[in-house]
């Protein structure tokens, strides 16, 4: 909730601040002097809190507890498995209001409960235009044709037979935080940023295709259209298609999920989500885009001046705390490791930044694990937490040198009034409970 | 099934075959004259064999399928998604007579329907000695004691707040393709290499909870106990401990599965899976191992002069041709791309040679997509059938020169008493009409 108090700093700031319902605007400078602060060394843990907290746990070993005295269920059980019980809540959520209709919504993938960069299938989100439709893999064909020597119209078993490529890559969905342009804030990580996901994705470089289909000289873009209610449709430049695209049969090892195109779709690495047409039954070779009724009527990004900026593919550098975050707060002082996720649709993350104080100090967080092209890239930071307000903001960057940008730089260059591309820095609020709120501060 | 034929040329090449149900025993240098050759170049794709099979689709586009003539399911129809019934018969499955109860037994992962690196969490395969526990994370506790300076009892709370890492790894059972020390043939990819995986695992360190615990200067071993009814224990050493072994309690981004150790497990890397001691409770240093009724009854290899091997924990180099295999046969004539899947629990692979006639010639295969340490490679190797037969066999290598061995090679060193650590050269044999047979070569 906005504090009165605030409105005045921002004042004497000199900025101008946008507010709307909830819009919280703390002041940076006074988290200078807040008892938070990175952890002054990198040692990992810190045994102090470890062995407070232990002082009060009533269920220690050598104890047995009750399932060590008994036998559960052998194996094939559960033939295709599931998770326990206890994670019942991890799931892919939506907000109701987004769209008219479940068929033409977004659910959300629950980053805040995610680990390391895989994103398991089933919490992948969803983004359907006319739902998901039951594609039999048997009945299913493949149509290449346009302006080339060859038309094909393949079977899931010919495509198959090409040689495969297998990427770890993220997708995201344009209209990621979109909802935050004009002001508005979603009180959760799932909300603000989970449009994204990654996955191991298996398939034929559409390259092959096209060079099995004989492109002709004055091929020049190729028309995507998925095989459901929608015919969903998007037009895709010749450079893409010959470059990383690669026409996915597989996710993470396993055939495709429905909702994520099943038996095949386009993937178009770093670009929106949309432009990585989901059950692909036709790709034609023109010589113009088509300005489908989906890259006219959405996809495009209204500018101040009232002209659109259309064909904005690329998801450009991008990042977010994942922990804390408004699920996952803090519940007691100590040592913890403040975790998020970077991206870019360029290539690689170089380096993340972390801000505990509204983005005055910085310092560079660690990145952790496999730091792949086009794939979420976990970091973190190790800090102490002593009580004190924070707010908590990472900025990226990546290999081409592309910095993240304030929520004030990207206005300036875009205005208000895009509901996609919104990349800029975003902002927790850490408050003495060890709540977390979602601010926006410019 | 063994053609008498066969019988006479194995003698007369002068090698002792030995010989189960079953066993067959075809004549390598046939090979050299079969209709199967490696790709003369490495073209993508095969636009004669494609143009052909396209003449009978009777099914071609641009025919507007029934799918596309409806609207299917939204958002959150299914908030944790699942595969396609199409592919309900990608699933774990058990070889029933191999042990006494499914509570003490294994099943096996669908290798042959894989791709990618990836193994997706419900397809991992299983091995309990006591079935899977229903362990509550918020009543479970890990011990940390014995030779430390501070014992530790940690709640997932507790430990889910030290620094974590993230890291692709394969988990193999020790016993994979154990069934063929003495010569049965298991007739499926999933049965003779199926307790294999490999996932992204998420998890602290062991070395982090030594030192947060500090083990004292004669502590040397690490005994490791699981929470399920078998409390099944193994002796870790400290050298491992300290080196790459993970808490892990994630499992490809969520938190693992039931049947993988929900909600904490050991993981040490390229090493048995036993070793990975899952819903771990305790973790005891000492000065030496502890001898338990696991890693004595079982998990020990015989030789032939009666003495046992022990403490054997490496999964050495490894390799299998997962297309074709048994349970994907060829159809047609033409270009394929064969496929195959390298592991090392020493690093990463090298390379993989592939052979068409049972190991006289052999040729470079590519390794394709990430090549990580002691994680799962993927290979491949274009080739054309016409329709002969051939010995199909893969060769790794590891990065410390290790290459797998011939059957031959392994048995002159190890004997036939072993169940354990398998990891021989495979043979696939096809036949002129495109079934693949397991059969085993000396």
């Amino acid at each position: 909730m906005a504090d009165p108090g605030e409105d005045r700093i921002a004042q004497l700031l000199g900025r101008v601040a946008r507010k709307a319902n909830g819009l919280s605007q703390p002041d940076r400078r006074e988290f200078l002097r807040a008892g938070l602060a990175f952890a002054g060394s990198t040692a990992l843990g810190s045994a102090a809190v470890m062995r407070d907290a232990l002082a009060s746990a009533d269920n220690l070993p050598p104890n047995v507890p009750p399932w060590t005295r008994s036998v559960g269920p052998g194996v094939v059980t559960n033939p295709y498995g599931a998770p326990s019980a206890f994670e019942s809540g991890v799931v892919r959520r939506t907000v109701p209001w987004l769209t008219a209709s479940a068929i033409s919504s977004i659910s959300f993938t629950p980053l805040q409960d995610l680990k390391g960069i895989i994103t398991p299938s089933g919490l992948v989100f969803e983004r359907y235009h006319g739902g998901v439709p039951a594609v039999n893999p048997d009945d299913h064909r493949l149509m290449i044709h346009g302006l080339v020597s060859r038309p094909l119209v393949l079977s899931m078993d010919q495509l198959m037979r090409f040689p495969s490529v297998s990427l770890i890559r993220f997708i995201e969905c344009p209209a990621n935080g979109g909802m935050e342009w004009r002001g508005a804030q979603m009180e959760a990580l799932q909300f603000t940023h989970g449009m994204l996901s990654c996955c191991e994705w298996t398939g034929v470089p559409l390259s092959v295709l096209l060079e099995e289909a004989g492109v002709k000289p004055e091929g020049r873009w190729v028309l995507a259209e998925g095989a459901d209610g929608s015919a969903m449709t998007r037009s895709i430049p010749m450079e893409k298609a010959l470059d990383d695209t690669i026409v996915a049969y597989a996710q993470n090892g396993e055939m495709l999920r429905p909702e994520q195109g099943y038996p095949v779709r386009l993937l178009n690495p770093g670009w929106e989500g949309n432009t990585s047409v989901k059950w692909l039954r036709r790709l034609e070779v023109g010589d113009k885009p088509w300005h489908q009724r989906e890259e006219t009527s959405k996809y495009t990004d209204l500018m101040t001046d009232g002209s659109a900026r259309q064909f904005t593919y690329v998801q450009e550098a991008n990042s977010v705390i994942t922990f804390p975050c408004p699920e996952k707060p803090l519940r007691e002082k100590g040592r913890y490791e403040l975790e998020g996720l970077a991206w870019s649709g360029r290539g690689r993350i170089r380096r993340v930044d972390v801000s505990l104080d509204g983005g005055i100090n910085w310092q560079p967080a660690r990145l952790k694990g496999l730091v792949l092209p086009k794939a979420l890239t976990r970091f973190s930071l190790p800090f102490d937490w002593d009580g004190g307000r924070a707010l908590l903001q990472s900025r990226a960057v990546d290999e081409t040198g592309y910095v993240q940008p304030t929520l004030t730089q990207l206005r300036q260059a875009r205005g208000t009034e895009s509901i996609y591309h919104k990349n800029a820095i975003h902002t927790w609020r850490l408050d003495e409970s060890g709540a977390v709120t979602n601010v926006q501060i410019e």
